[in-house]
């Protein structure tokens, strides 16, 4: 679940080389991988979005030139960026629209900006897209022609990647599988953009702490109880110690939560029949090192094999990604080693 | 909603010609195409799909023969063929694998076969995507850089075209979004593959029959029970008719049929977000020539306006495909002059 390859050395490492940008609301990633997607160097800082994009945006630049240094490359060493960012965004154009988490920062070039400040050509993606391609170059997905990623957290990020192709979208809003429906009816739970049935109305860490608040309003008997007497907040995390300690509520959130993404994931199988979909983020209850991920994933399993069909249902791999934060920069940084290939007409 | 081209003469026609195939249960459709997907000569013949694959797919390729000639063509100036047909299939192996509406063809190569018999190379496809290949090509979807298609009939069919690429997925298995979720409950209607809650349990022909019975059946009050009472069988067609003739029940079982549609369309919307949507099939309940089609196609929109990202609702083009039953073989043409132009490096 954490890093893959420790860090290598330049002498060592293949070139060419990129940098890859994980902007997010808090921090900002940067990384510096070689030609096989092993970093050379990476670092993390501050976003300090309150300040305005152009100031971060010069900052991040400056971050790629560091980045660089510390891998002890020469500047020229480096092909390209990529800059993997949260939406709302316009890809094609370089743009960030409305991006919910970066008030303020809306509908700056931010991909010409960097460019300006680094001096180097830059690749646009989404963060989740970017994240996808991470683990489909070097991390859980390498032996997958296609593939799903999707990122539980606060909410549900998703990338897709067919045989290197990264399903964008025609408006940059390709792969919000957080947003696909699983349940039609008029009293849905409300998804946090406004509308009803979506998957990240259920299976987000929003949704699993709102509805575990409903089963303690309701009365339920829980661990939980005395945790949040002594002033413990709800979280995923919380819920997450509790089913591991034995309680049998928190296990039951957990699991109907898996049981939500079987469904999802159903849909998935069905419109796209990946080789594989990988679950990344804060909300995979530890992953495989950890009993109640492997509950987590084996629910998710079950789920699948009652709504798929049989033989996808018996092909598919569904497994934890194994990149951790290092996701983020290392795929922005191969999707700019796929824009570089591309331009050198290698691809 | 018919044939889009008048036949062309080979004089007038574009080089290179590819010949398109659309096998189905019944009959077998075959064309010949120019580069620019004009039909030059169409023919149909019967799949007499009980005397086993081997005797059609020998009656198939002197079908291709017969249309190259009718067209006035030398068999030399066709480039390749197309063959679109029903799944389940292995579309990299050029199998059938198990037809569900071909009984007893489990296993059988029919594009090597094919080849063999009409001497031609033959591109082997999906026949959902081939249709889809063509509207993208020369119908409704010829604007769109991506499109879904969706075809209404006694189950749902569904082909993903981006950019040229067709969804295929990795066991055969790609856009089959008739299987998509829109309902996780546990006693969601029965899908007829045998897993609940799919979007063909909804939204199919088999599905609009069954909720029209069970309505009747509850007692509604509709025009349908005179003509069930003088012997005419409850199908999608008659629904139609007495929604047009004023039935406020089979008007409302045709909206509601658009209301699931609306659901799985904003599914397909945040997984792929395509140019366009469009529908075709059977059941499109007369598309833009008549009040009720467009009455449903509205009826569809308004429900993708509720439940999408407010930008895609926007933006999408949702409308009836334009090809009819030309599209399978004009589609499985196209897909063969693809992996012609692949071939020959100029793609």
């Amino acid at each position: 679940m954490s890093t893959p390859h420790p860090l290598v050395s330049a002498e060592f490492a293949k070139p060419p080389f990129f940098v890859g940008v994980d902007l997010g609301g808090t921090s900002v990633k940067v990384g510096v991988v070689d030609d096989w997607g092993r970093p050379l160097a990476r670092l993390s800082i501050p976003t300090q979005s309150e300040n305005g994009p152009e100031d971060a945006t010069a900052r991040m630049g400056r971050a790629v030139t560091d980045a660089i240094a510390e891998a002890g490359l020469e500047p020229g060493a480096v092909a390209r960026v990529g800059l993997g960012s949260p939406g709302t965004m316009d890809i094609p154009n370089g743009m960030l629209v409305a991006p919910v988490n970066l008030k303020g920062w809306d509908n700056y070039p931010i991909r010409d900006r960097l460019s300006h400040f680094c001096g180097l050509s830059v690749t646009f993606a989404n963060d989740a897209a970017a994240a996808a391609y991470g683990e489909y170059w070097v991390g859980s997905g390498q032996a997958f022609h296609s593939m799903v990623l999707l990122t539980l957290g606060t909410g549900i990020g998703c990338g897709i990647i067919i045989g290197d192709l990264s399903i964008d979208g025609e408006n940059s809003h390709g792969a919000e599988c957080g947003h696909i429906i699983i349940n039609d009816a008029e009293d849905a739970r409300m998804c946090g953009c406004g509308r009803r049935g979506h998957l990240e109305a259920y299976a987000s860490a929003t949704a699993v702490v709102k509805r575990t608040q409903e089963g303690l309003d309701a009365g339920r008997a829980s661990s939980l109880v005395k945790r949040v007497g002594r002033g413990d907040p709800l979280t995923p995390k919380v819920v997450a110690e509790e089913a591991a300690a034995g309680d049998a509520f928190s296990l039951q959130i957990v699991l109907d939560t898996a049981k939500y993404l079987g469904v999802g994931i159903t849909t998935l199988l069905h419109t796209i029949d990946p080789n594989g979909v990988l679950l990344a983020g804060a909300m995979t209850f530890g992953g495989n090192d950890a009993e109640l991920g492997r509950l987590f994933l084996a629910r998710i399993k079950e789920e699948v094999q009652r709504r798929a069909f049989a033989l996808l249902a018996e092909r598919i791999t569904i497994d934890f990604a194994s990149l951790g934060a290092d996701a983020g920069f290392i795929g922005a940084a191969g999707l700019a080693r796929l824009a570089h290939q591309r331009a050198a007409g290698s691809l």
